[in-house]
């Protein structure tokens, strides 16, 4: 079966009006792509916006009354916005995740379902708080919603540069691109849309919305086709966004009949837990210190970032990898996992996550090791993990207990948060098909090493699927594919979330959960403990 | 049944949100409406646009998430567009009738259906040309549409103004208002809605739209609710607009088992006939000495307007009777009518529509009453209908030849049209159940001196029944009922619409009707005839 993108193209031929056919030229052009429409597009309200009617009207004359209509396709009805009289190169559409640190997009034809761009750009809301809440207490400062307007400006602002990067090199120009679909977390759809996103962290925590209906990109300044429609997935909760509900299309949790689970790490923890017959979800702050941005050292997954580390505890030598082989320039959370793991099982970070300098049974090699690489740094153990000369930048690349404490933090949530979901089910980790792991974490990380700090599960790595930006993947989706667009409203109904900010059992999970492996390392049987 | 009215008021009650029901708030009022519906609006898309979320959502929560949501109601679609905390005392919409020369619009209170005001107003367009042909020639003016773009603004100004007379003495504010309904001739919808007019009044004679869909009266600078819809009235071709189908749904006669016709005199005259299985309908260039502001002492059917006049053959005396029996200043479309055919009665006009001074068989006190009446004015022959002295401004009322002229190209225009029409489907006017005639010239027209002037067929007088200006009781209708909004589309797809402009047989019956009462007096056996 053929997929319906959100925007299609229909070619029309016509007769050319005359004394015995005179009806009138856009009604002469409905009348036509009824008759052209695809079983699957019929029955649905044919509508030609007023801002449309004069160009396409023109176009469709000028073109002698044959050509190819520009359709947004939206499950009720579809919008005539443009027309042409030859057929266009591509349909251009966006898709974007809305991060709260960054974003990323692709630029996909919708006449061949390819992507032509991708890129990604810092969220320039930054400037206004790091994290959701700072974000939140900004958008109500000032008189009659300064902050929140400037919070969308600013945002429309990091969007319209990043699309104008995807399109400037292909030589599309922006008002070509046919519609944006959107997948973020909750408060991040708030701020895009100029909504007052007050009430999301206030309990008993609700979003002015969750699923907005689809509206012109125009109408909150971004600037691509006149007509270009924004399709925003919808959130479930406040902490529950649709870059998950994203997540769950790109993973088809909610298509199997085996129970699976979808980790989904960006600057906040999202997790789901299901199957074709039910879903259950939670979500909390476990990934500022993963996603990079937080950390002092930590960067998103992209060139010069250390992705990979291993500490050869025979010779004692440190070997880093960088993402593209580039300069060290920072940490991604891959590589802050892969290092933690690494130096915990090096003996350099103890149990409870602390640098730890001397400790029984050291060889003069390890102290020598340690010796180089645990320094002091204003007052604060620290590790180097790239030295000053060969970083790419004029200061080393360094582990601090900081970002080692915000690290062990977001581990502990982690597995709290698992914990917690699947006991309000009463389902076994082993009882588990598989584990999708998502976000800019999930594209590199090492399962193995991720066990070792006992942030997830101590089950055999095979169970372990990593399914990169899957919030991204869900906007590309929504883009091609109307199923997609009518699964994730579904998914929306159906879903169950359980609200972790006050809830008991996890706060008491999350304390267990501060040590590596854990407070009780039998189930972790795979890690070695070190007394 | 109950009608649907274009926009609706809802009542609901929801639970506060809760940690164990964390809905989003307009996710949370949508499924509230949903369960609220009647079922005569239930299973249609329910949407909230972009632009009302904040507010909505924010009304909704202030008033403790209860209250009346405002609805507009599409086909397919339900718009929430606002939201009241108590119930409003009103909701209002306007209804306008769309003239060339006049508006005429009623304040609807959609709560109840009660006409809460009524006025009219002079459509400012006419100072770029009075008839149709030379707006569309001065929407050509211009670079970029600049011609086109001034008639809009031009036009939008004047229907500003009306409303804002309309609303004011009600204490009612223009963006409480929130509907618009429109009926008016093709021309001038295209110029209300900024639309190329051009080919229009060219061969073969296509409007850019004949049915557009409904748009936001903001969107073409109407200044009422930031969401007031628009819904305009269908056109059936360029010379036959939405002003007649209102006509149709004002008559019912596309509900009639029995033949009638219709006859709509504006600017122009617009013919239908047919019954439930089907209609026929032609419009031509027959109205303008009838509807006023062309001819030289023609006026609207408005206070001082001369609309009944006898002449007493007996003791020679003129009666002159004006609405509201104020001082006379002007002659309406009826009153027009009057005059002539009582001045060929009294052989003062005669057969070929010309003034005469002395015939055969005259005598004295006749003799008197012509010198006293008939004048001549700047080279013209003119009759004095109400003199200087008692004349309602500082210069009489007069018929001048000129004007005379006029109203006999008009007459003799619109019994060509009546007998093309009936010609085409051998339909003959004794068949006919019922003549409907409307428009301002409708509500006062004596069918008698109509017939005397062998403008409408000679029939029984009980044929003929006046229904006022139904372009605004269609548009009326539009704003309260849904079945009407249906029918409106329907009889738009069901009508056959003959053109007269390129029709052969219209030339020959138009130059045969050019007399009094027609060059066959035999078709008028009621009217005697002077040789």
């Amino acid at each position: 079966m053929e997929t319906l993108s959100l925007v299609t193209l229909l070619y029309v031929e016509t007769a050319a009006p005359s004394l015995q056919d005179n009806t009138a030229d856009l009604d002469r052009l409905k009348s036509a792509l009824l008759g052209a429409l695809p079983d699957a597009l019929s029955g649905r309200n044919l509508n030609i916006p007023y801002k449309c009617m004069g160009r396409v009207a023109a176009a469709f004359r000028k073109g002698g009354f044959r050509g190819y209509a520009v359709l947004t396709v939206l499950p009720w009805q579809l919008d005539v916005v443009d027309f042409f009289q030859a057929k266009p190169k591509y349909l251009p559409a966006v898709a974007l995740d809305l991060g709260t640190t960054h974003l990323e997009a692709s630029l996909i034809d919708l006449l061949t379902g390819k992507t032509l761009a991708g890129g990604h750009a810092v969220n320039k809301q930054i400037e206004y708080g790091t994290d959701i809440l700072s974000r939140i207490h900004y958008a109500e400062k000032g008189i009659d919603g300064a902050g929140l307007e400037q919070l969308q400006l600013s945002i429309v602002a990091s969007i319209n540069a990043l699309i104008c990067d995807l399109v400037t090199p292909l030589g599309v120009s922006l008002h070509e691109v046919t519609a944006l679909s959107v997948s973020g977390n909750t408060t991040m759809v708030h701020l895009l849309l100029g909504l007052n996103p007050y009430y999301i962290c206030r309990e008993p925590y609700i979003p002015l919305v969750n699923d907005p209906d689809p509206f012109l990109c125009a109408e909150i300044g971004i600037e691509l086709h006149p007509q270009a429609l924004a399709w925003v997935l919808p959130s479930i909760g406040s902490y529950f966004g649709g870059d998950l509900i994203s997540g769950i299309l790109a993973s088809g949790l909610d298509r199997k009949e085996q129970t699976s689970m979808l980790i989904d790490v960006g600057t906040n923890a999202e997790v789901v837990l299901g199957n074709r017959e039910w879903l259950i979800a939670c979500a909390g702050a476990a990934g500022p210190a993963l996603e990079g941005g937080v950390a002092k050292m930590g960067m998103r997954a992209g060139a010069g970032a250390v992705e990979h580390v291993v500490i050869d505890r025979n010779c004692w030598q440190l070997n880093v990898q960088t993402i593209e082989n580039a300069p060290a320039v920072g940490i991604c959370g891959s590589g802050l996992i892969d290092l933690v793991a690494e130096l915990y099982l090096a003996r350099i970070v103890d149990l409870r996550g602390k640098f730890q300098e001397m400790f029984s049974g050291q060889s003069p090699e390890q102290k020598a090791f340690v010796k180089e690489h645990l320094v002091e740094i204003e007052g604060e153990k620290a590790f180097i993990v790239v030295s000053q000369e060969h970083s790419g930048s004029d200061e080393p690349v360094v582990l601090s207990q900081i970002d080692l404490d915000a690290m062990m933090r977001s581990k502990a949530a982690m597995y709290a948060i698992l914990t917690t979901l699947t006991g309000q089910v009463g389902v076994e980790f082993a009882d588990l098909e598989r584990i999708y792991v998502a976000g800019a974490f999930g594209k590199h990380i090492d399962s193995r090493q991720a066990i070792t700090l006992g942030m997830l599960p101590d089950l055999d790595l095979a169970v372990y699927k990593g399914i990169g930006n899957s919030s991204l993947h869900g906007a590309e989706q929504i883009l091609l594919d109307e199923t997609t667009r009518i699964r994730a409203r579904d998914i929306g109904q159906k879903i169950t979330y359980i609200e972790l900010n006050v809830n008991q059992d996890f706060m008491i999970r999350f304390s267990g959960s501060r040590f590596i492996p854990h407070t009780d390392p039998k189930i972790f049987p795979s890690v070695p403990v070190f007394s």
